[in-house]
């Protein structure tokens, strides 16, 4: 089988960015299987990149993750490699935008800080890091090298925090946040679903509380559970607890942005 | 030689869906070559997606042809393979999507209503039935499975209408509507190349009216039959018969929108 | 090692366009691993067709570049492969965008005016020549076809113009202009990487007149070697000499349009 590499990114699909990338994959390591999850991440949106690498670890445990959205490019941030506790492993920079995408694949069990000197690329151009150093990395593990040939372990205590925290618990309610709004209006919020049950959530119907709004809606497994136009929480594709609106609008709806907390409890 | 599978979604290329349902393609046939003809479908557009669709059907006929406007995803509309006279094979949900490329494949041979439970994909989620069931379904043909073993056959006379009808032959005119305007601004009629001949219109003039204009112009092969700024008639890349205008916008000049009447006859 | 083709476009990802030509290429050239450079090129704009096809050669001076911006499609202009000096190949339509590429290739070794009748694809359809002609000559080539199999040998002088000229020295400064402004603002000018130290600028700081604008930068090898929120000028990965601001947006701050004539010179 081949390794799969997918790749996130905020280069847009405007330029020869992602493209060059893949190319260098290849070059690389032909027998790569490269995925794009999304390059439309809007420029320099940790947090959007992280909550997208977050679900593509939820869905693709196995592969290789490439995430790329990088403000700090060139300014003495580290790249990294993390391999998670349940062995997926992540290629990125070292500002928060992998952690997410760790605590999903259970957590971090090792950090390698990556040592641009040991990719062997032609001519590193200090403009462009993801074709120079963290895609050929990315190839490298794909190829089957060593985690610990591209660097030398770093503490995992001491890395960039992640761009949002997780979910906590508090008399009763999960306490979280809105992540973002998904492409069809649905509400992502920190609240992974693997914690739903160890949360007490796994009822029949929650009671939402978002912004200054309080609503009571079914758990469900999928839109059509409820009737058209009406409010459902699910865990959607990414993993993440989810408001919807089966056949609207929930971001429309409910007019809460990125970031507005969330309180979430048994109905 | 490897399957192609053509893959058309309202998935935008902003989220994690369509490199995951590459990522399950590849995983379940490594052999396949999945090509992307368009995820920018307008959410819910299962008109336009359809329109789509058939004009991959039209340019490779020889593909897998995966096709997800799903708004009724969960709701227990069925998933289909339909099998077209050609031998084109069309994976997607019974929302009448799959129907023009149908027509373009030759009409249906058998319609097969996929039962989810003979697809051997780990922990099906509702929420996600692209992923699910769709996309391991198109790989299995690719891999030479027998449709037949995905599911039963159904009637394709119970099959979910299509979002829009044929164009049909009345008192000398051609009657049929718009489809959509593409990116360059010409505009698709739902009338297939291949009918243009049947229906008597391979002269060399068209009068055509489109809402309330008529204009009279030459069915030619290329744009550039006219000279900069004319409009003409043309079958496009697509295999809709299209007015477009010569390094011009067709859509802005004649201000039509998808689904107004349209009569075309010999000028 | 399977050849790479680059493919670059102003058909972008709306509609069937591109992942037919990806699937015409795969009959023809199984081996050959394309890779999508960008096909959100306004319609038309060969300009700024031309400057992301040379920032591809810049980058992948081994690949098949397919470039394919193409008003005056079916309009009698010809079909091209060059061959640069440095061994890159280009594929396209002669109205100039394969121009700045070439450049960047060393110049022109051979052009070769592709005839139609030597591609082998099954009916030909004038209004889609990148899926019929261009992209099946590009797919030759990959599988090792000699160019001038494709057609018969043309004067260089006598190909259509570039879309912007070539920069120029003039009483101490390089007089370009702006090619475009990138995803994230920075600006890009006509005055390639290879031309800089030929040029004298290689000296630590520039003086760049911008319109009405003069400003002294640090000439830089990375956004990050300059505070945030200040200019830099610096070889971008596209290779063009670039105006960037630090975690900013050159493009709104100057407020400048590809076009505007810029002038450097050692500050």
């Amino acid at each position: 089988m081949q390794s799969i590499i997918s790749f996130v990114s905020d280069f847009g699909l405007e330029d020869t960015w992602v493209g060059v990338c893949h190319a260098v994959i290849h070059r690389a390591c032909p027998q790569a299987y490269v995925v794009d999850l999304g390059h439309q991440i809007p420029p320099f949106d940790i947090r959007k990149g992280a909550a997208i690498a977050a679900a593509g670890v939820y869905q693709l445990p196995e592969a290789i993750h490439l995430v790329v959205v990088d403000p700090g490019v060139g300014g003495g941030r580290a790249d990294l490699c993390i391999i998670c506790e349940q062995g997926t492993r992540l290629v990125g920079p070292d500002n928060g935008v992998l952690l997410p995408a760790a605590w999903r694949g259970g957590g971090i069990r090792q950090a390698i800080r990556i040592d641009p000197g040991k990719i062997d690329f032609r001519g590193p151009l200090a403009t462009f890091h993801a074709r120079d150093v963290l895609a050929p990395a990315a190839a490298a593990l794909a190829c089957g090298v060593d985690p610990h040939a591209l660097g030398v372990e770093v503490d995992p205590n001491e890395l960039v925090a992640a761009p949002f925290g997780r979910c906590e618990c508090e008399a009763g309610h999960v306490v979280g946040e809105v992540l973002e709004a998904d492409r069809f209006g649905s509400l992502r919020f920190n609240i992974p679903a693997e914690d739903l049950e160890s949360l007490g959530l796994a009822g029949e119907r929650l009671e939402v509380t978002l912004g200054h709004n309080t609503l009571v809606v079914p758990l469900a497994t999928t839109f059509a559970d409820v009737s058209e136009g009406e409010a459902v929480a699910l865990v959607d594709s990414s993993g993440w607890l989810t408001l919807a609106v089966n056949f609207g609008d929930a971001a429309d709806r409910f007019g809460v942005e990125a970031g507005t907390k969330v309180r979430v409890r048994r109905a």
